[in-house]
């Protein structure tokens, strides 16, 4: 990923040379697990710490060898003693140790990626509790539909963050696995109890069957979660672009002191936080279809993945990563500007209030069709000719005031009955 | 596709009767060619015109031969005397009909959507020609811009509507080939100038090579094209959709006499059309993927692009159909409404003109930094406070005073600078 | 989905007959409640369960009201007592019905999916075992690498079956919620109880927050799970169309009694079962493209998804039952070529057991460098000029002799060691 | 992209230094414009020509503004006399800018693709007039199908990439247009002139009509052209991948000297370039999505489609221009077994002859049903039992002979025939 959209610490986890220092280790562990067979002096593996690896002595190899990781044991090799160096990658194939290797970094990523999540939920959920009895207006279809808490708004992303957060539990899960089970993945020339004791070492555990690789469906969900992950962040990113536009003004993403909204236009705050996010989630997206692709390898693996994933796994990690941090600093400092949403509620004479008024009116014992009806042309007459608010062509209507009574009537236009049931569903959240 | 979004004729065109009717068109022209080169007796074609396929009977012998043009063959050859039948697929392999029928209904299929883009087009020129002078807010990032002619809105659609006219004319030509080369192309068993003569018959032209089947990037190039003016599509149901939010209230797609936006909420007049042309481009969209997938068929073909082919084909052409039949309904009754659209230009005190202030201090001799840091100064604060409008603040700035006279402002805060260019684009564009 | 890849199962639960009758269940389900909380007189919701909705009736209906919920109220309540009829509905608004019958639907779709996950499961298992000891050519990158157990082929595919089914039982539960909560989410007009009422009728959960609708990362991890079963279904495919290849023999799919591979070629046994899966497995990966566009709703909800998931949520489960059904005939009836697997992994003349040879004579002390050059010489000869095999090349070398017997060297090239360890596998696994 | 897959062409392309002197040349071009206009004086431009830019000053710059045109123009200008600086950016609006040299970047990166596509087409069209005439097995369904000539699978991808170049030379000039219209795309402060005489010094055309940005159906062509020819790079990939399997041996990829197939198994030689061109294929089909999605911008313009580009548009040149190298190596230097082709063909004691033997015998007077139905028989039964072939089952059936006499049996079973139309298909193509 580019350095705009990654932040260091997956650049580090997704270097060369950490990929290459992973390498190392696995290797340096199956030495030692060869070493408690008896099968390699023992010694080798201690020593074998000192080795290191300059990805630049990597590269050189692989020009002669393309392959790189006999370009990675020669590089390695060279460092420490001969003696010592021939027992690198013994009885191992070459995917034995990248594929652990990759399994390993996806984990870590995965592990910071939980982190981000972690930090946003905890700041959307932060603005939750502070907005609990905030009112907003309501919108479906980008209408206004009925006052709600700008509380539950918050409190509905907590919650998908949540789920978010056990997909990609589960996604690691599956993903903290190796493979240390030769060529076809049949343990020929090594036997499983290495892999037991290189997978202990590691954090994580044996696949229970491989092939020469573990199988992509583990990889293919890392993808899919993180696609998810990136479609909720996208949800948070819309809402906000939404909700600060001009005529609508109740939410605002942090503007720097000096920053510049446009070139040309003095007077523009732009979300581009969130429009970015809204984007590079797109690009998450977009990893999909190669993930899932990826998954029907020709028998015991053909090697098509491999560059499929030298891209995808860094990059998705890297911009889930990215899209978290952004998010985060939006949630965390946030505008919200409470008077525009109580102007935007009040700014159609109460049309809003057109499904209290039916029910009332079919309480009173009108047909819901009849009350349908009458409702609806005052609402769209009001909509048509505002100089007449909804709210006062209901009053003048006798039929409606043959049912309801002036005051009954007034009750109905209020914001208060749309919160009546906050406190409850903050309880039962547990959002306290 | 589901009846919900298939037009009949879209329907008709891919009805299992009209599939089987073209394999026998095919059959047929073949016949005459064979009888042209005198390899079969003259007469056969002509008996065989009066030949029958009953969809029913196709399925009936498809439980047996697991293989639908022998099942095809059974049920059209007796409806003919079978010294005629034996001449059905003389020479031929299965797919030199089916690829061929296939890109042959798929042709039909894009002229039909042709035509619709061109229903399209014209709905979109008059409206653009309508609102050639009606002034809009221009929105950048959501937030307001510069003013602008609501013209120009439309004229642009209607010139990305040509452009997907002609990715989708390329997309038709390339498809309109014809295939009888033989079980691997190589017109073993039938000579070429059958295809040729066939091809001619259906007004099409001979692949200049093909393997079993025709080659699968004609395909995808049709399903990319239909996905891009899916992509325009979304664009404009999503401009409709935020021009008929509450808050903007510029636009409103049609709403039939008795129509009911909620069931709960008599006053909703929600732009269901819209949104419905958003959701179905997305299906559209899907489709790309298996289409590209399709093309990396093994050998001179394998068959995994049929089943694919059996749903994506007449599904994208068939969405593509409603889609522009909605679109052309929606801009062909579309309710501007101008006032609101001047209202909303006016609704931030004059802060839309900050750019034109800006410019006009930087001729004046300031620097564009000084200009450009004064002209945000007072846009902020009359965002923040909108009680002194932008205007206000910019006429009580004396340092700004020195550089500029009241008129000189006053004459900056007007739309009409923003429209002096409309004529001339519209001329330019053949707008006329 | 076309009635080709659709089984009647499905079908019938897709069906706007059962769609309706779901309607129907959540509305007096509703009315129940309400009777509960004394807001309804006792007895209502009896009478309503006598009342029917013919689709063809709502379609009538919704041609004037352009809206399917009330075109629905008004089929169903003609059918039933008008006294009765009026309480259809009450305090509820139209996706409080349908997105609660639709998340229940594909509850009930999921679990159709997750019999056809067992179905495969066992026959692949029931395989699994009768081929535990069966010697087969392990491939990579299409190049015969080691031999191994054709047994272990199909343990790893019965293992990530399992995993694709622990992947659609989260999507299922994820999926079995409900949403009684009004128009903006926030039970302003129908209280918290009533959908906790509904929801255990149903076996489902109310969902612990909703806007409208209930939030669509849950029916985005429904189409992620499926797609991610059909890459292992196009594995599967993938392998079977492979190793059914001319050259390769060792497998074949099912092949019918008076069935026709081609309509030219009488030879011909195709893989089309397997190459259909692959297909339609393509199909189904697309899908995830709307899915996860369709997670960013406006604001309390936009209708966009509503399009698309008529489409995609049938089509996706309909698919995902008939690649299982096609999948499990083909593993239910498998024919199995040992012989040619045999023969297969003979037919280099001991190139693959190379590995072997290098190992055991870095075990004999030449150095791994020197083994590997050494090995790989006489490997690219012998494949270069097949007349002398890999075999006696090695025999007839020197160097190699000085460091291992004619015995050793015999021993080197044999299937058993590769096998070795199947038993234990099988055991970790519980394959017995 | 990662440099592994990045060729340095592309790199210096899309670096960060040359962006910021392509914004350069735009300013300057513009400043030029404005000159002839009299708008500024006479030699601003000429010594703007002495200004730099070093992406780092930018970037310094940027963490203050929080925008890069911003940071562009303050670094930019501080390598000049202020007196010309202050010219930098007159009248535009950033994306006049940005936009513009995007487009301009994505025309040039166009241009080295079509070189790529032009030498790989070549590398095609050399191999295929060089084996016109070399008989080799044609496969459908990976099932031997009838011989062919290796030839046309050559022609077939020649033909094929040149409809890629068709595609890419017309997405090329699509995207081979500037616009420098301002803030909302009508020339408020800026007239039409400027762009056009700008458009000419780059080579370009003015857009017809712009809004603040170029419309992305242009880039989605774009993309999805290069995602077309990476499927066909993928089919060429995949071919060569089952060609080269062990049991198949007609192809193999260039090797290299000192090259290593597996670290593990010195007898590998895998086709490591191919798998690889349809593992990138698949990433490069990836950005269809995001490309896509980024057409339904908001308005005049949203930014969401900016950090998308950043990704997609240098990615998706950069592999499309990789993966055409790749595969020109692999194409200039492929090996071609010729007798194993014709191995091949044999291998099924003349089962691929089955079509010629049911055409003679319906010739001959047997009824098509009754032909295939016998030949089927003999063909099924030599599968499966190869120690009598097919070729012997056929003469020794008497009612065969009643039909055809064994001379004429004998004909049946060559090559020949089924290479008598390639010289006349290679004339048709201009292949000579």
């Amino acid at each position: 990923m580019i350095n705009r959209y990654a932040r260091p610490v997956m650049q580090d986890l997704w270097s060369d040379q950490n990929r290459y220092d992973r390498w190392l280790d696995v290797e340096r562990y199956v030495v030692e697990a060869w070493e408690t067979l008896g099968k390699i002096p023992h010694g080798v593996a201690a020593r074998l710490s000192k080795a290191t690896v300059d990805p630049k002595r990597v590269d050189e190899y692989e020009k002669t060898f393309h392959h790189d990781m006999i370009a990675f044991i020669n590089a390695a090799g060279e460092t420490v003693d001969p003696e010592d160096a021939k027992y690198i990658h013994f009885g191992l194939t070459s995917t034995d140790v990248v594929d652990t290797a990759l399994a390993s970094l996806t984990r870590d990523a995965l592990m910071i990626v939980q982190e981000g999540v972690s930090r946003l939920s905890q700041a959307v959920r932060k603005l939750a509790l502070e907005h609990r009895h905030t009112p907003v207006m309501g919108r479906t279809h980008g209408i206004h539909a009925e006052p709600t808490s700008f509380g539950l708004k918050l409190a509905l992303w907590w919650l998908e963050l949540e789920r978010d957060r056990e997909r990609i539990v589960h996604a690691t899960e599956n993903i903290s696995v190796i493979k240390i089970s030769g060529a076809v993945g049949n343990y020929a020339n090594i036997p499983p109890v290495i892999e037991a004791q290189v997978a202990e070492k590691m954090g994580m555990k044996p696949a229970p069957l491989s092939t020469q690789v573990l199988q992509r469906d583990r990889h293919a969900e890392v993808i899919t979660a993180l696609a998810i992950l990136a479609g909720t962040l996208d949800k948070m990113a819309t809402e906000i672009r939404h909700m600060q536009r001009t005529e609508v003004g109740e939410l605002a993403e942090p503007f720097g002191e000096g920053q510049r909204g446009s070139s040309a236009m003095p007077h523009k705050r732009n979300p581009v936080m969130a429009e970015q996010v809204s984007g590079l989630a797109r690009v998450l997206r977009g990893y999909v279809v190669p993930a899932l692709e990826d998954m029907a390898l020709w028998h015991e693996r053909d090697i098509s993945h491999s560059s499929v994933e030298r891209v995808i796994l860094p990059d998705a990690t890297t911009l889930a990563d990215y899209l978290l941090d952004v998010m985060s600093r939006i949630m965390e400092n946030l505008t919200v500007n409470t008077r525009r949403m109580r102007q935007n509620i009040d700014m159609t004479g109460g049309l809003v209030f057109s499904q209290k008024l039916l029910l009332a009116l079919v309480e009173a014992g009108m047909t819901r069709e009849e009350a349908y009806k009458r409702v609806q042309h005052h609402a769209m007459e009001a909509s048509a000719d505002p100089a007449v608010s909804f709210r006062e062509r209901v009053l003048a209507d006798s039929v409606i005031a043959s049912y309801l009574t002036p005051e009954h009537i007034a009750s109905l236009f209020s914001v208060d009955p749309y919160l009546k049931e906050v406190d409850a569903i903050y309880e039962r959240l547990g959002l306290t």
